[in-house]
């Protein structure tokens, strides 16, 4: 008798349709609507995503948003090719960045270990890598919490750091990580999908 | 007339059901019962996972899965301090990499700009930076996904990252970025839930 398999998708916890809107349907996009997004929005994707774990609950992602107009338009001359028009017209656009003064909030957000807000201060090396990946787990929570709220991401790492850095964060305390266009999807939103790598070239067991 | 304000909950497309799951109720696990977790749960959390994006489609997260028996006493004596018993314990154990040689697939991942496999070949620095800010996303991606496989994470960054390599990645192309353990919580799982920051410490508008 033949073997029925079970779908992967059959596997999992979360319904199908959050699989979708999350993951299996959802695109980066490249075109945007003129249909705004609220602050309202904006503040429901902090209040999920904030819940997701980071080292030491430390918590070091910043987000900036940039406003259509003049502050739009600083950004936009540091975005390189292609993604300058982009973040030009994007509804909202998001500056996520790595705080390397997370460390001051330690005594409030991990009172269990107040004394790694110390012995983060006597090693900015150290605070920086961890700032820096705890963030970046961070900003990936973020693209899926822009998913959530039925909004589409446009992540772009092709800026110039330092131009965006010196430009928004003079005092060199917050760290751009990466920019992210958000919006409803415009017209020709999305290029084909891309292939994948197969499970056998990710994942091994030993 | 008192202004009825919007649950943050209500303005998200995801589901509530879906955002307890993933986010708002969902807990880094200490302790696992023995319901072991099978290699299809496994793969179902890397086909949901694998679409969510990486800059220019690069995909360089790599996962070794480690048993328990032989590989995983192995990877304990590298855990630090309470690691150790936690992973020694857990039904499965994923060690998170950065695949530093994730150019080679460029050309079929990206097949847009091909020639990305020779200029990240010509910049070792560059290439590792971009593989381990992408994998990190896809850190974040997979805690997610474990999560909606119905199952907990408990992520750990406390361990010997040089000692892990050596053990696991003899060749040098794999790194070690994050340590999680893997299954159903067990007694005492949690620790009570720790404090986030406020939306005004994290997020600003320009």
């Amino acid at each position: 008798m033949p073997q029925t398999l079970a779908r992967h998708e059959d596997l999992l916890a979360l319904s199908e349709e959050a699989q979708k809107l999350l993951f299996t349907e959802a695109r980066s996009a490249n075109t945007f609507t003129d249909e705004p997004v609220t602050d309202e929005q904006l503040r429901a994707i902090f209040e999920l995503t904030k819940w997701a774990p980071t080292a030491a609950n430390t918590q070091p992602l910043r987000v900036l948003y940039v406003a259509k107009g003049e502050a739009r338009d600083r950004l936009v001359q540091h975005m390189l090719g292609n993604n300058a028009a982009k973040t030009a017209a994007a509804p909202a656009v998001a500056v996520l960045a790595a705080d390397l003064g997370f460390h001051e909030h330690v005594p409030h957000v991990f009172p269990i270990r107040p004394e790694l807000k110390d012995s983060f201060e006597a090693d900015p090396e150290r605070r920086e890598a961890h700032a820096r990946f705890n963030a970046t787990l961070q900003a990936g929570y973020f693209l899926l919490g822009v998913r959530a709220a039925g909004l589409a991401a446009g992540p772009m790492a092709g800026y110039d750091g330092d131009g965006v850095d010196g430009e928004f964060f003079p005092d060199g305390r917050w760290k751009a990580i990466l920019v992210v266009n958000i919006g409803h999807p415009g017209e020709n939103a999305w290029f084909p999908r891309l292939p994948r790598l197969e499970y056998d070239q990710v994942v091994r067991h030993v």
